[in-house]
């Protein structure tokens, strides 16, 4: 078992990572300090997870769990009043913890109660998927989708407590994993290319990792966030490279309405973008192809139904980095490389002003490579 | 026209109070940061108070303005989703400023949306009623109601600028003067008794107050607020002098559905804790009788219909204080005054847990008092 204290700014929180860890989880000092505890969770959290996390929970004090219906659709304004609403009705009061038990879903939307519930209960994030525990739960932003984009409604809430259970981790479906490496590749391509021979050695398409690899994937994305958010935790400067393939990313995702997984549309995302950058010559032929390498390595190649892209391109106009910069008509913001491990700078801005026909014709590159070849086996 | 910093913590503002000030409104560097602007209100404001900010901030840039329909009950997530949903339909992004404008319900409701939206617009607050400016725009709290409580779901946002129009205060109608001069009768008894001899000479039940006075009102509550506030500006420790008060008043506003403004429903909760207090020895006869005074001055007599009382005292058991100590069954976490301008605390605690039977009898007895004497006069 392992101790991180995650530094963002002046916010800080203890990162556990342990390895059959529950009697230490019920334990520990942030968890003793509560009165009451509520689980929230969707119903895409299998029982195995759920029971020994409720069990271990309900010997510190009252546990209730609220489940709340799976898919993007459902990550909205509604789901959380309904769920505050059921909180409070089941004595939910300041000395409450708000658990979050699931993946970025479910965190974002217990982190949207939590900071909401008598404006900030104590927040404890359970992170049971690989992506979550390297990149959701290491992030202040807790937010809703609207009906005109993904994101769109949120605000800035620290946990009080992060506790990576591995074993939860290690019994993942191999297209959960995989879809989790994607956020890794992105840290290895935007922040920290300088690993990336390393984890050459560790990374494979079949992803059979064990508990300690996982340990180690996830300590590397803690330093290379902190690297970025420590001087940026509201991420508005720096910290925008981890937006890095999220303006394609989350149009796909949300144009797709939930066929592809997060990871899947953001691996997309950082495709188109290398090809955008690639033409503005900020990315060599050999830095956009290490994207492809990489993708691959993890076992990730997709290529989208055609069918999404004129959703995908309306959906890139309404991107939540609108108003980064003064909107010009026809061009879209975006976070763009400049070599690896390096945002461009344009004026200063970190988002770049790229014509929407640069990103139309990006994206149908990426779909002339070849028939759609995503993995969907479970 | 005068402009003061507000200082709540970390946190700070500018507040500027002018009487015919709308044209340097509009030529305020705030303002013309901005690219667009979205006048939230209510639809209790009224056409002469919208159209010239309306007009002011069309000068600067396209500015929409989105209604809601007045009432607590409409103070809810629902709303403020179906308003995100319109900001943006609009053509907000992060360029875009909030504006509230209308009393405490606008400006909590447009608090949320510009600190949910894209996790924080500037926000712009006009508060159009004395309540709004002299209370509710000098805290960082936003929240809504659910439906088992007042503003159990909410945050702390910091407005960009506070703007206060005079000229909006002295069309008010008598009725919501009178009703906004009670948080300032609080800060009188709660925290700067001092002031009592010298504002007994300015409130008057008719009043009928000048720009001048109403400014000089204003700037009290100010100097009261800031004073509790300026390191507590989560209004956690010493700044929970400010819910005097509030957890009997509150409990009747809900009960009686809107039939009492917010003030007169504050009124008549600090004549409870008072009477609690007398019975707790915490205040004397004399000081009781001072609540009585001052209220009596600013032309405030509200005794509530009995028919409310059980819905009252349920609704005080759900009240938002709970928490702030452990729960004891049948006792109620309460601020109390020891002494006039001087909260008690109960070892280190600044609630004190009141037997919910000494509430009860506190209610009754203000009940007693005379029959329903609440001018409605308009």
């Amino acid at each position: 078992m392992k101790t991180r204290t995650i530094q963002l700014g002046p916010h800080h929180y203890e990162f556990v990572c342990g390895h059959h860890s529950l009697v230490e989880f019920a334990r520990h000092a942030a968890v003793r300090a509560c009165d009451r505890f509520i689980i929230i969770t969707d119903q895409g959290v299998p029982t195995e997870v759920l029971q020994p996390v409720h069990a271990a929970l309900s010997g510190v004090g009252p546990t209730d769990v609220l489940r709340f219906p799976d898919g993007e659709r459902h990550k909205s304004l509604i789901t959380v009043n309904d769920l505050a609403e059921r909180a409070i009705a089941a004595g939910a009061d300041r000395r409450t913890a708000i658990v979050a038990l699931g993946g970025g879903l479910a965190g974002n939307i217990a982190g949207m109660v939590a900071g909401l519930l008598f404006r900030g209960l104590t927040f404890i994030q359970v992170p049971t998927t690989f992506m979550a525990a390297s990149d959701s739960v290491l992030s202040l932003k807790q937010a809703v989708n609207l009906s005109s984009g993904k994101n769109l409604a949120g605000f800035y809430y620290t946990p009080t407590l992060v506790w990576v259970e591995l074993s939860f981790l290690t019994a993942l479906a191999p297209r959960h994993i995989r879809a989790g490496m994607c956020e890794l590749v992105k840290n290895l391509l935007a922040i920290a290319p300088e690993r990336i021979p390393h984890f050459r050695r560790i990374l494979h398409p079949q992803n059979r990792y064990t508990a300690a690899h996982l340990h180690e994937l996830i300590d590397f994305c803690i330093d290379a966030k902190m690297s970025v958010m420590l001087n940026d935790p509201y991420e508005k400067q720096a910290g925008l490279v981890l937006e890095y393939g999220h303006t394609v990313g989350h149009a796909l995702e949300l144009a797709a309405g939930g066929r592809y997984l997060h990871g899947e549309c953001i691996a997309f995302g950082m495709l188109c973008a290398a090809a955008v950058a690639r033409r503005a010559r900020l990315l060599s032929d050999e830095e956009v192809d290490l994207h492809h390498e990489l993708l691959q390595l993890i076992g990730i190649s997709i290529v989208p139904d055609p069918g999404f892209l004129d959703e995908v391109i309306l959906r890139i106009r309404k991107d939540n980095k609108r108003g980064y910069r003064r909107q010009e008509p026809g061009r879209i913001p975006m976070v763009l490389l400049d070599g690896l491990g390096q945002i461009h700078r344009e004026d200063e801005h970190v988002v770049t002003m790229v014509d929407t026909e640069w990103v139309e014709a990006a994206i149908r590159s990426q779909l002339a490579v070849e028939p759609e070849t995503i993995s969907l086996a479970q």
